[in-house]
């Protein structure tokens, strides 16, 4: 929700991801993936790379609120999607057909694994690695929700 | 380095963090990092959080390129510094004394926590918890390098 002054309430501010006995709810899910088998001009374009981010972003639910990308020489793609609720960034090596990617959300109306889903067919990744980790302070964080094995 | 056109160089491209038998080498080390016991002032003031994750990366060895930061209503900043070694970003929810960080970097001459030191201080945070992980094609992804017990 966008207010005067352009300030946006982040909702919700405590949105537990599943129902447990601790008193200290996870504030959010962050979500490492790594990418293989990309197709190279996929994740070199700048272009190409923000886009994917970009619908990523929307596919997901998230509100954006800047895009923040960069090429490197001779390859390679730096950028950051800042939405309301945290964030989504990528990090390219054409050269090695591989993408890092990380993908933090707050709330339950953002799926982070709609965005993967996204990312995997614009870049055309053969192959993926996932960690998925729970964020919040105290004892809630050391949390493992889900970790792949390659696939 | 940047070069003409505003490309910049990123270096190295394959940082070995440790040696070992892999034929596969990490790319980059990813940080994950809950501050507690923040002092609510010091994560609820853009300027401030923004001051104090640019002297983080700059203390880190890092080359900035953009800063992104924005602030929440009632409470909270999010931001992110997109440096050429990657990115250092975070989320605070001053109401809870918390804030989430994660550092993403590249290359030898970068090292993360000497981000950590200066964060800790800034927000007068009294106990963290941490989880470092390799970032990376192929099996050397599944590494933790570190994972601290609060503290």
């Amino acid at each position: 929700m966008v207010e005067p002054g352009g300030l946006v309430t982040r909702e919700p501010k405590v949105a537990p991801l599943h129902n447990n006995a601790s008193s200290v709810l996870p504030l959010g899910r962050h979500v490492l993936i790594e990418l293989m088998g990309c197709r190279f001009d996929a994740i070199n374009e700048v272009g190409l790379v923000q886009d994917a981010m970009r619908d990523a972003a929307l596919k997901a639910g998230a509100t954006i609120r800047e895009l923040s990308f960069h090429r490197f020489s001779p390859h390679g793609i730096s950028g950051v999607v800042v939405i309301e609720e945290s964030h989504l960034a990528i990090h390219t090596w054409p050269e090695l057909n591989y993408a890092a990617v990380d993908l933090f959300t707050c709330g339950k109306s953002v799926d982070p694994w709609k965005a993967v889903e996204v990312l995997v067919s614009r870049f055309e990744s053969t192959h993926q690695k996932s960690r998925e980790f729970v964020r919040g302070p105290s004892d809630v964080v050391s949390g493992t929700i889900s970790s792949s094995a390659e696939h």
